[in-house]
């Protein structure tokens, strides 16, 4: 028996005023989501185990595969880092990092350097060859992400995160100096480090031909990398040791990669998928299903529907909800027996506000075993019907479990 | 005020492919379990407390009974030995055994003596008239349980319940030797009075007259005990101490018996109560209400609906809940006033799979001051529409109490 969890990332909203009172789930054309409604068992969770906190997807992903996001959370460095395939040990130091534009004395201009994208891969690599720290008992790697978004990582002996940020979140303040928060030798080696790495990048992007480039175009020059949000290497419980179930994980943006691989899970890439509302969704279930033999669980991540959730683009989350939709309907269609369906929103994001809420978010479970229930529609007011009723997020996976049969009872 | 709890032991289950979907709850003709519905307040649970956790009906039980079974379950043998009437104390070591077939190697042939039956009281007797342990500051006690299942009960100073099992669980493999799990002097010692018991029961046992008559009637001599589960007396509070409740326990199994003991409520003998399906429901319920004016709190536990679900025999699930629910509607006609019924599955136990899952069973409270809800059915689909909602399981006796007016407020 095996698994397939399909996580529609934000897409359980608020009721909307420009939909009459209604939400995107209410109001999109989704008739496969429904089929599976249908078929299955709803209810609803909280994404954090209590209702009325607020989770990133970081934290309801930790939480929906039973970790313990309070215990093992580190931060979203580590997680970013490990998701651009950097395999991080015990003592690494990881940071998030913008591609920005700076004057001379370092004022910042623009935050994203105006969402640089062209060229990146040149600055990347100017960086890594270029920059040579003084303490050569450390290694640093430099890798880009997604646009202007970049990630920094640490590797040696005596360093901490306990570190401040160098992104003053301000466009005309200066970039600040990191600086040790607990005064103790291995924060300061490593504020030491940062700020050194700061200025260097500075001396490689300057005047690098990319940027001189920008510049004639009119364009501000990504001229200096900003880290911040340092973090140590969480401790997560192996994903196989923990419930064993072999799993992987689809997903377009690095911060789910890297959670899967943090969890020592299979990071499968599949080409178009890019986490933004044009990836290629159908592509991405019919990897899920292509796979399923070869694992007890795949977890399938779709960013788009929380990306133009949090730019309050209700149009776009309807149309792209409803291309999903295609998807979920050939999922369903090709789905082995003795295999569980299992589709969820991991949090709410509220199209109205463009942010996360702690509104507690629909799931569904189709397979052997399950009830069927009265529950007809995907919905947020619907799913709340249902037999599953206000459950943990930390409690999904021992439920699936208990189907699946793969869970041993306590007593006799 | 008083109250009957009625416990059918695994009633719930999951959808059945044999009924089309449906369960033996929705299938069966069962008018006065649905009086009781339609007059009450529904609701599901979660045996240990927490969803997707499969309990046993001794976790289970404990739990619903209000004590933490995570916190004072020692294992079932203790609870068994508690059921057949020995009063354990503190320091105590007890076991679950099996009579069983070995040859004169100890290679183990029949782990249930071919479920012997006949003569074993007079093999009971032999044991403890016969065996003198080498060691005379422990005395043992050796019990029959139902068929070829017995106990074995050690007091004296300096046991432990630290020890291995005998049992192999493997025909074709030779009886274990008990060894201490932590090299204390306690364990040591208390591993060392198993082997000998073991020994010594099969000098006692092997050519008995029982078993030479068995021997001719081509039967598997009972010519051994194999203990195992050593477990140390728990210490449950006292269920009037805890609840102020004074409790009483009718039920044809002895690890219900046991718990009951091991809680300080008595333990009332029902001529008829096998502890399975040839049980005589009507005579249990009847003396229910015969007791009802000397007790608080009364427990039925019906054992039958659990036996025939790990055996899948549906039809006789069937069956046996439609005899129940006579029984069920005698004690509800003969309900004083004042009087509280609560009915309810202890846990799931699939039919298809035989054995316990973790889905959350049915219950239902009736009586003064409870809401008649809309739920009509005594169903796990119709029950989880319930007012009740989604408890725990140890939040039931807490309810009822608070129903009861024996409860108190904490504030002003």
């Amino acid at each position: 028996m095996s698994a397939i969890m399909i996580v529609l990332d934000g897409i359980a909203d608020r009721p909307l005023k420009e939909l009459n009172g209604k939400t995107v789930l209410e109001v999109a054309q989704i008739p496969n989501l429904h089929r599976v409604a249908k078929n299955g068992m709803l209810g609803i969770f909280d994404p954090l185990n209590v209702p009325g906190r607020r989770a990133g997807s970081d934290t309801a992903h930790l939480s929906i595969l039973g970790y313990d996001p309070y215990e093992v959370y580190t931060g979203r460095g580590p997680i970013e880092v490990a998701g651009t395939g950097i395999k991080l040990e015990k003592g690494d130091v990881s940071l998030r990092c913008n591609y920005c534009t700076v004057d001379e004395k370092f004022t910042l201009l623009n935050r994203t350097a105006g969402y640089i994208r062209e060229g990146i891969d040149e600055l990347e690599k100017a960086i890594n060859e270029e920059i040579n720290l003084s303490d050569h008992d450390v290694q640093f790697t430099f890798r880009n992400g997604a646009d202007y978004r970049c990630v920094l990582h640490f590797r040696g002996k005596g360093l901490s995160a306990n570190i401040t940020d160098t992104d003053p979140w301000k466009e005309g303040a200066k970039i600040l100096e990191s600086q040790s928060k607990d005064g103790m030798p291995e924060s300061i080696k490593t504020s030491a480090l940062v700020n050194e790495f700061v200025k260097k990048s500075y001396e490689v992007l300057n005047n690098h031909p990319v940027n001189v480039s920008r510049r004639k175009q009119g364009k501000p020059p990504g001229n200096l990398i900003m880290p911040r949000g340092a973090g140590n290497t969480p401790e997560f419980e192996n994903f196989y040791e923990k419930w064993k179930l072999k799993g992987a994980v689809i997903a377009g943006i690095s911060l789910i990669k890297g959670l899967g691989a943090l969890m020592g899970m299979d990071i499968i890439e599949v080409p178009g998928a890019t986490g933004y509302i044009d990836s290629d969704f159908m592509a991405k279930g019919q990897k899920a299903i292509e796979i399923l033999s070869q694992y007890d669980f795949v977890l399938v991540h779709i960013e788009g529907t929380d990306e133009v959730s949090h730019d309050h683009m209700i149009k776009e989350k309807i149309e792209t909800l409803e291309r999903i939709d295609l998807m979920i309907g050939w999922v369903f269609d090709h789905l082995p027996d003795n295999t569980f369906l299992i589709i969820l929103s991991d949090h709410t994001t509220s199209s109205a506000l463009g942010k996360h809420t702690a509104d507690p978010p629909p799931i569904m479970i189709f397979g052997p075993g399950i009830f069927k229930d009265d529950v007809q529609l995907f919905t947020e007011r619907e799913a709340r019907k249902g037999m599953l009723h206000r459950i943990k997020a930390n409690e999904i996976i021992p439920i699936l479990l208990d189907y699946m049969n793969k869970t041993t009872k306590f007593g006799a």
